[in-house]
């Protein structure tokens, strides 16, 4: 099977960008199978990703890292060039709550996923036996309140262990320490249940049910150390109505986390997702 | 054409409600063609709506009225009746935007609505020409910032000169005052440009921008003294993506506002928005 | 929990049909909590449906049965009564592609479904795993070209033993023959991977991708001798570029058929779906 | 305001197509603000959107015009350079309905699109005083249905006339003859009331009504002579229910025919549609 080099590019804006790197790749013999580009005005910042099939360039990654750093430097890009090869490493963290975990552990052996799970963790045992099945690890770290650190502490190992990377919060219902958080900056995935900014915090459906909103949501973003106020990937809607309970709007609710986490997981394996201060630029 | 006798009843929830309703029209000979119920099991409360052919009724609306009194009084019965022959009457308030008016006036001359827009109040002159090319009488009624009562005075003899029944405020940019919402509970209906409860106040597809939302939308609801707070009609939303400026979200919006506020309208003048508390029941 | 008796009716639509049932039900001190009704003008039919708290009446089912039978029979109504505690019995028949099955087992585990999945059949060997780690039996009967007719019996004896009420065609790419459809008409369900009518018959997607449609769908609906033209319970749909592949059209296409056959069962196990010719009447 | 030049490329794709491209575009010193490209693996063509500063090159879009062609040559390019100053001509052709024209005429005066509406033709007389209202030229082409090519004359020296570089059928029930179709190839832009290719041919909502599905839908596509068969450029649905008479179908389809038409013209109008064999490349 076909393989790629994906570049993704993102520097000031100015003439001749795209010549100069689609030039850099033609002259190389490269094959761009997928082209996106964006000028964001506002910002002045220029956004870039390309797909080349690996064949067609002479060439390792490495090597081509190597030739394309002068064309960065001249730029003054922030970049990344992947393999399609070296697929990424995905932890998923759970709690109690299994839809987005089965939902996602589908996929991946679907082969939806440009990216590999290779464990979960969990502050409960319950998914233990769902998880083995599958042939993956499952870590059990019990967060105690009064002893938070110790278990963030572990959890970090663990994802260590995993050499993760990108994490996944499949409705792990703890927050993660400031320190995680920076450590893992742009590679910690958050499904929050409700279409932010509205409802952030907890018991968003209750909230939602006693506003008598006519939609519920859901909001796919990267964490940061402020609460429910990182950059968004995706987001999506239920209708709802009158007739609905709160537990109708848990159960509709579950069905748009799913698919809004499993969109942007997958845009965020396929390098489809470019941070840009608090927002994204998605290459969908 | 058919004419029908629309009841619509809330009142406390208990058993035999639909027996002793459904028996009383029955026992008159009333053909039901459209009947809706729910049970809200938080409030206790219920709610109905029927909709009689007038024809299978040997009374007038006022006869029916009054046999059944008695019926609604055994149940504490928050009600009304209406022959649909009996059209409500539509004012509408604009500001300078002037989709969603063309949009009612649209829906209103391709016969829609069940109901007739009688007038347009706007503070501003711009939209005359349209409005009476339809037909209609346009008040132009300025808002001084320094004399805001004055005007309101003047908006309130226009609402009543016009004898509207409703008041929809199609993107009319101004705050009604306390008065004007208290007298017109419940029939003032407004289209606010967000999806409540995000982003409430001013500009919100900057507001929404900025966020890096993936979708804004539009709240259709009636108004109270309360900001944006009243109870929601209807929802809806429009994806947007990192490449729209915030024209885009405001030309999205403008498409998502229209098709919300010609919903709640409709329902609203078809009988089927009940309200309760700071929530609506909508038999759409 | 509470439980409740569930009564569905269809029969020539009249005066006095409401009165009749709604009164014989509060005659036996019964608490209705959701009701639905429809007149269908053109075919003069009427459908209705209610949810009865058991505890509220003091009768068994089969004697609110025998109790209802007269009024049944007055109005020449087509009906059924369920006692909620009786849960559907669910065999699901999948061939080898999983997502409509891991969807369908989530749901169930989940407690979504108001039935129980009690075995799968398959005419392949793929699913055992995962079936049997569900704790469900697994029927393989392979469908051999030259000898359907036997394996069909097969099934239909897998079907008996499993004392099926509903047979969910879960991706079941096999035709089920005359006999099947008729012995168990109104309880198999399929899930069809297209919008019908468009695109009918074999690769559905693939000929949606080279028509170069803008949306792709999935249609459930109820089997009938004649493929797939029986009554369709639900439809949705997902939007799609010039960028995808007939793969992608694939992909996009399980999401939405296992939405839209998640849905579809839980109505029809929940006795919302009434079959009306050949279309149905959904009181989702 | 600035302006762009918008250069529209569809060649067979080969290596350094794109840097070839931007090379020439950086070598003029443009600034690109909107780039998209695409690759169809299935038929090896490459389609390729521009949009460039036209105050960053010093030059007139014919002089750049033809500094290109060479490269047009090189690559066997079919290929469209046009100033955003030149707006598009757009005639609107209509019959008795007038949701679409009263929406389109709604969004040019609005700014919404980037094209100008210079005339309304017609088989009946109707539309008349609205159309003047804007300012419009109206024509009035009866089509007898024993002379339909003298009528058929008469309108293309009508669209000759207005000098319409764009012909939309705005719900226009008239089938075009041939020569029309052929003469005005990818510049006839039609609604069908119908989600193709389900419900081709008169009365859809009928069709569909009977049919008993859950969506309806429309479709939005260049006219060529096989009816109802032409590239589509946009499609979209709306939910019904059993409760829904042809009657509402046909107004729920107002709204989507007059979204989708909106949404294909506009398109059309900033040459985001390529149209390739039977389908369409579509850069919203």
């Amino acid at each position: 099977m076909s393989h790629y080099y994906r570049l993704v590019v993102s520097c000031p804006d100015r003439r001749g960008i795209v010549a100069r790197v689609s030039g850099f790749i033609a002259g190389h013999g490269g094959s761009i199978t997928e082209a996106s580009q964006h000028s964001d005005l506002e910002s002045g910042r220029f956004f870039m990703r390309y797909e080349i099939l690996a064949d067609s360039i002479g060439m390792t990654s490495s090597e081509l890292k190597e030739a394309f750093e002068p064309v960065a430097r001249e730029f003054d890009m922030t970049w990344a060039l992947r393999d399609t090869r070296r697929r990424p490493r995905v932890a998923i963290m759970v709690s109690r709550e299994s839809h987005c975990l089965v939902d996602l552990l589908y996929r991946w052996t679907a082969g939806e996923l440009e990216g590999d799970v290779v464990g979960v963790i969990s502050n409960h045992d319950d998914m233990r036996s769902l998880v083995e099945w599958h042939g993956l690890p499952y870590f059990h770290v019990p967060v105690a309140a009064d002893d938070k650190l110790a278990a963030f502490d572990e959890v970090e190992r663990c994802v260590e262990a995993l050499e993760a990377d990108v994490v996944v919060l499949a409705r792990y219902m703890q927050i993660l320490p400031p320190r995680l958080c920076e450590r893992y900056a742009g590679r910690v995935i958050n499904i929050h249940h409700s279409f932010l900014p509205s409802f952030a915090g907890a018991r968003p459906y209750h909230q939602a049910h006693s506003r008598g909103v006519k939609l519920i949501g859901a909001t796919c973003h990267y964490v940061t150390e402020e609460l429910d106020a990182g950059p968004i990937i995706e987001q999506d809607i239920h209708r709802v109505s009158h007739c609905h309970t709160p537990q109708d709007l848990v159960r509709f609710g579950r069905d748009v986390e799913k698919a809004v986490l499993a969109r942007g997981l997958r845009w965020h394996l396929e390098d489809r997702v470019l941070i840009h201060g608090n927002k994204t630029v998605v290459f969908a």
